[in-house]
């Protein structure tokens, strides 16, 4: 698989271009036109050791317009791919939702049959464009889910809507800078003035970091994705680990928390089509670990039972070959299998509300991490 | 009930004081302890007209420390108000979570038993205490959860942390302010330049109006609570509301959308005992109606089945005095329920990306608002 470019609203209007001329070209030559792109299916997903994250094999699959099978798909993925060239063309963005109303909209004038019934027939084949083209859907003005804050010695310039916006995120007082769908087009870095980016699951834990000044004490960018990360947090993360930043991230102590960890850092399943994009192989595991317990006396008595959903996902855990390499990954998720124990990130605001600070200056000033 | 002050993290150290000099002079003149607060369950919540929005009655509940059944919760109330005069000494915040480990903690250390084992046991004390304090638990130092965003002329100064930070809601770019937990302590109106105040239930929704930069030509401070609103998000607009700006509320199509609407209005029956701090009666609905389907021909072909919930939540809507009182909201809901159709604000991207600030345009210019 090619390296996808990034930043590259600009290439992406090209892209679709060619994307209709090439069918164009086939048509005039007496071919038929085909659509062709890597495969997503769990077949084609694997760990890559070489690159450190989840990503697409080399299979691909194509739809051919005359194929009676793929006719439908492959009209709606042209009216899709025309769709996002108007919004390009137009600078403006929507949601896949937004697309899939225009798309009902427009078809439904010229059409008797309905092209789109259901947003569900419209948003694989946005995938489909995105592995297709090399680009993420961002590059195409769709915006996805955001979610996710900053603050930190990082200023950057939002140029969006016609405005020029200069957003210095040690000035963002207790709210932080929302992380946006889309940090690449239009989003330059203006500087990156830090040590490390320390990522902390819970916005709650965020908050209480971000009171007590840990960001500007330790000199790091502070973000938290609010849970599981979103793929504007996720690529935000990876621009920061690019330029040349240590990544720590910081959950609860379990395998729903843990999960958020290695999302971060070798991808996911589902979204290994934009690895290249969004992992971040050199994060590292700053806690909460089982191990924490014996370091540190107080959380003997402040852990909780482990959910179901927890063990459930420590023994899928187990059964992946990028963790399970890792001997105190093995470590960490079989004792919360015996144990059937979890501690909170928010268990560190126990013994007074800065401790949490004082927890994560001694495990990243001793590099006391996991890999 | 009184009115309940804000504003008054200043207030709430004196007042905690307050609590616990009246106990030490009850237990010296030989009286028993007690702590009394206004009863909270469904026998005393109550929509008042005289006001616009849903509040507790006159019924009050008094706890007594030498009563068997009532000292255990009579012991973790004063546990609780003792933690928080701490947090607001030490000028710390942290979420209800963050403070049960604190409770848990402590207490673990000095008493054989343990005073608190589940959260669920210190979540309804601290509503306990903000009623009969008469505060909000955010003046208490006690983080909510922070959902929500606002862009437009509006200017703040957040006094935070030991930083002051002036916010401009003009100069956030594609992301806007996110509206914090906490929007009245250490947080100043520096100016507020608007002609109303437009509410728009979807994040999607929002990005599209700040896209097209809605909120500068039409003078408006542009909020999403982003789905069900938040108490900060609440509190927001109810301070503008207080600034004599109109408040207009835009939601999708089904009762879900429009129960949004009426808890930012008359506020909800789980949180009857902020109302006067959060409702906001003199808000106004400006779409999406049933009605609109007969003014936008093209929004016929773009509605979708209303799902189970939204036929159950408008029957239950219809049941609501303060609702069933106004006929434009009776024939819209026994509209929902005989089409058993709904359509979502997005679906008037349908025509052209811009055409929903065309539809809020006409319809604010016109007033046609539902009550």
């Amino acid at each position: 698989m090619a390296k996808r470019s990034v930043n590259s609203s600009k290439d992406a209007f090209a892209k679709l271009e060619g994307l209709g001329k090439g069918m164009i070209n086939e048509i005039n030559s007496g071919e038929t036109p085909t659509f062709s792109a890597s495969l997503r299916s769990k077949g084609n997903v694997f760990y890559d050791e070489s690159v450190g994250y989840i990503r697409l094999g080399d299979k691909m699959e194509e739809r051919r317009f005359v194929n009676v099978g793929q006719a439908r798909k492959f009209m709606q993925t042209v009216a899709i791919a025309n769709k996002c060239k108007k919004f390009l063309s137009e600078g403006a963005h929507t949601s896949i939702r937004g697309l899939f109303y225009q798309l009902k909209f427009t078809l439904g004038e010229d059409l008797d049959e309905e092209l789109f019934s259901e947003q569900s027939e419209s948003n694989p084949l946005v995938e489909d464009l995105e592995v297709s083209l090399e680009l993420k859907r961002e590059d195409l003005n769709l915006n996805t889910d955001r979610k996710g804050v900053v603050a930190g010695p990082l200023v950057l310039k939002d140029k969006f809507g016609g405005d020029e916006t200069e957003i210095d995120c040690t000035k963002q007082g207790r709210s932080g800078w929302m992380i946006p769908s889309d940090v690449d087009n239009g989003m330059d870095f203006v500087s990156v003035d830090a040590d490390y980016v320390l990522v902390v699951e819970k916005d709650a834990m965020w908050q209480r970091l971000n009171e007590d000044k840990f960001w500007r004490k330790e000199n790091c960018i502070l973000i938290t994705p609010k849970g599981q990360s979103s793929r504007g947090c996720r690529r935000l993360i990876k621009r920061l680990a690019n330029k040349k930043l240590p990544v720590y991230v910081f959950t609860d102590c379990d395998a729903w928390g843990w999960y958020i960890y290695w999302a971060i850092k070798t991808g996911s399943m589902n979204l290994a089509y934009l690895a290249n994009d969004i992992a971040t192989p050199e994060a590292r595991f700053v806690g909460v670990t089982m191990q924490d317990i014996k370091d540190y006396d107080f959380l003997g008595s402040l852990t909780i039972r482990a959910k179901d959903v927890d063990i459930k996902r420590a023994e899928e855990m187990l059964g992946y070959e990028w963790i399970s390499r890792h001997k105190e990954w093995v470590d960490e998720l079989k004792t919360v299998l015996s144990t059937k124990k979890k501690i909170e990130q928010d268990a560190l605001q126990g013994p007074r509300l800065s401790f949490v600070g004082e927890y994560l200056r001694e495990k990243i000033s001793k590099k006391k991490f996991l890999p």
